[in-house]
């Protein structure tokens, strides 16, 4: 079979468009329901996609007030999806920086047992620096710190994973035996950061380990990508910088000694559907109007690290405010980066920037027919800027819908992406390899 | 309507007896399927128990090898209970030692959301004393100092779920106002063990607080019960004891102002079913017989606080290991003075008291007809002892199913027991009321 596609359903509450929730096509009153969740999940599946995805942090959004922003736990949603599903993915977003590393590898292992190895972990150190105090936290650990305690969290997880081997419940009713006790090994975890003694309370996963996944587009987020992810979501507006990104991980990844195939890299990319592309675009424009440029402001103040909010909408974008977006040393600088490129490409306004951003946060929009959709898609697969993408419908559930009934049979008819599953796992999904235990060579030898 | 009892069906993986894995009615090789807990839930709605509940523990439990005691975490495994049920309660249990406030008031509000009212929250603060190792602790903490992180815990989480007015969201799309921010409340818990922010990222669950279940037997247990929980997890050989433990809780309310009402004694019962007395004692008897002994001595040993590996089995159990059971200091002490009364009452060898306790950890045990056990019920609910009941069936999932089949009609006949669900929520199951908000009164003046 010829090299497929990884789709991934992106899941925003009303949608990735910062003003979905204001537009007649979204359902904001659906989004604590779970049954809101498990209809796009069905919609997903039955478009053979191969995961859902839900991004995360322990804390209030900024801007509430003009952003549909209430979070519910991503690991509940999924296990509610699971139940409502039987072969898609659920990956769940993660901090390293606020979680316990014995519970979260529990919550994972739990969520890869009853969905019967569909699990991935999205491993996220956290941004959001108001984080920090709803955790006792004197301040937001820094950047390099968080990925040092990232390190060994990641580290003891897949270890709490490894505790039991594949066969370490025996079973055996005759003799009383349950499980083999020379089959459970501690984890003996003693770091910096991170100490846990183990071993987990539950069977090692039906995938060995979720899938682990991760998002960082700084430095120190790319190597930690290299050394760990399994699949990577990014952001990039433009192929050639989409290429350069692929390159750059897959790099990496060989410079960790692993065979760079098992790192998929999935641009995000946020569609706007119609039957014309005058029609889309049309579509597109509703929404960036239903924009608030308060909040849009306050974002971009934000990310410039200055008050913006006195700038007038109708002017141009004063273009020393990116004179710095040159490296790309954090994940706000990264973001910085990609506005930059935009603001260089396109001279915009102030409004018709704020609406470029509205769209998916950064990520790359497109407007267009299904079958421009298809094209781009297909385009930045074959030229090696993607394994697939993660897909982030501009409003839930009829944006997804749309992709699923006009998108997806094009990429199957031109043999780029499945029509049936194969496999039963997410692993299977993407074409991962099942890890082996690292205790599996002791195993063998005893 | 008159008063009516409580059930819960307290799941444990292959059942309660400490045998259960090992009998041919139980199914130990489901116990890490969601369709097995699935089916039980079904079971218990079908029979409209008020909840279903997991205990938990975050480490790995002592002498696995004569266990099915691997765990998965409960509140993962009641989402997905709540996506194949409709009604029924859903409690899980959780650490305040071992888990943040922010996350766990995040996971609870997330299970009532998605089932819609019907989270409950077992709150402990772990005796497994290997759990510290899990977590870095250069020691388990110890019980006042555990008590008094769960007394702020627990404060921080209900100020948590309070943070969101219940009328907070406005959805206001043509004004593009989501929230009234006014009505969203930082927390600043600013104590010694816990200190959170806020607010939340969530709206105020369903039903304002998930339910509050607490089961410590100890002084400082019972005394935080009477402080906080809505309902309590017990357990009592004697009807005698029931009662005294019954008016104990009631005092220790109504000392802390709380209507006793409000506050739900819930014994634990095991029971053995068939239709003969004779038979159910022959099935009791069936389970015991497949004890592995070395498991029991070990569990024993941990009670008493000395090595009784080398006890004769057929010998008389020495009365003075429970010389020193009078006070109920701490849960160990308090489960050792449910030993030491079975000792006194019944001078059992220690091959029976083994047995005696290998049914339900202490927890009562009945073998009998339905009509017998259903008199016990009913006893206990008409004398002072309980409001319902914490239903332990010695195997899963037909132990369950039997109850269901012969006891609950029982129940019903006699007028003691729901035939249908009259609210949607654990709390209107329960017959508990919704709290109010902290903020409902300034939220008025406002």
């Amino acid at each position: 079979m010829s090299r497929q596609l990884a789709l991934n359903a992106f899941i925003y509450p009303a949608g990735h468009h910062e003003a979905a929730w204001r537009h007649p096509l979204s359902q904001p009153e659906r989004i604590y329901d779970a049954d809101y969740y498990q209809q796009i999940a069905r919609t997903a599946e039955a478009a053979k996609f191969d995961a859902v995805f839900f991004a995360d942090a322990p804390a209030l959004a900024e801007n509430v007030e003009f952003n549909a922003a209430g979070r519910l736990d991503p690991v509940v949603l999924l296990a509610t999806i699971a139940a409502a599903t039987s072969r898609i993915g659920l990956i769940a977003t993660a901090s390293t920086t606020y979680s316990e590393p014995y519970n979260l590898a529990r919550s994972f292992a739990a969520l890869d047992h009853v969905s019967g190895g569909r699990a991935g972990w999205n491993i996220v150190t956290t941004a959001a620096e108001n984080a920090s105090a709803n955790f006792g936290f004197a301040e937001h650990p820094r950047a390099d710190d968080r990925y040092a305690r990232a390190a060994e969290f990641v580290d003891a997880a897949t270890a709490l994973w490894d505790s039991w081997d594949d066969d370490a419940v025996v079973l055996d009713k005759a003799a009383g035996r349950y499980v083999d006790t020379a089959r459970i090994h501690t984890v003996d975890a003693d770091g910096d950061h991170v100490r846990v003694a183990g071993p987990l309370n539950a069977p090692r996963p039906p995938q060995g380990h979720p899938v682990l996944v991760q998002a960082g587009a700084s430095n120190a987020g790319r190597d930690f990508a290299g050394r760990y992810a399994e699949a990577i979501f990014t952001a990039h507006q433009t192929l050639h910088d989409a290429q350069r990104f692929y390159d750059d991980i897959r790099s990496r990844a060989r410079a960790h000694g692993r065979d760079p195939r098992w790192v998929k890299v999935l641009p995000g990319i946020s569609p706007f559907i119609a039957d014309t592309e005058a029609k889309a675009k049309e579509l597109e424009r509703e929404f960036d109007e239903l924009t608030v440029p308060a909040y849009g402001l306050s974002q971009l103040s934000r990310l410039v690290g200055e008050d913006l909010t006195g700038l007038r909408l109708d002017g141009p974008v004063p273009r020393e405010l990116f004179a710095d977006a040159g490296d790309v040393g954090n994940n706000l600088r990264s973001r910085k980066q990609v506005v930059a490129g935009i603001v260089e490409r396109e001279q915009p306004t102030v409004r018709r920037l704020l609406h470029r951003l509205a769209g998916a946060r950064g990520h790359r929009v497109v407007a267009g027919t299904p079958e421009q959709v298809a094209d781009t898609i297909e385009e930045w697969f074959t030229s090696g800027a993607a394994d697939g993408f993660n897909v982030m419908p501009p409003y839930y559930p009829g944006g997804l819908e749309v992709f699923a009934a006009t998108v997806v049979p094009i990429l199957q008819r031109r043999g780029l992406f499945r029509t049936e599953y194969s496999g039963t796992t997410l692993r299977e999904h993407l074409g991962l390899p099942r890890p082996a235990s690292r205790h599996a060579a002791t195993s063998l030898a005893g």
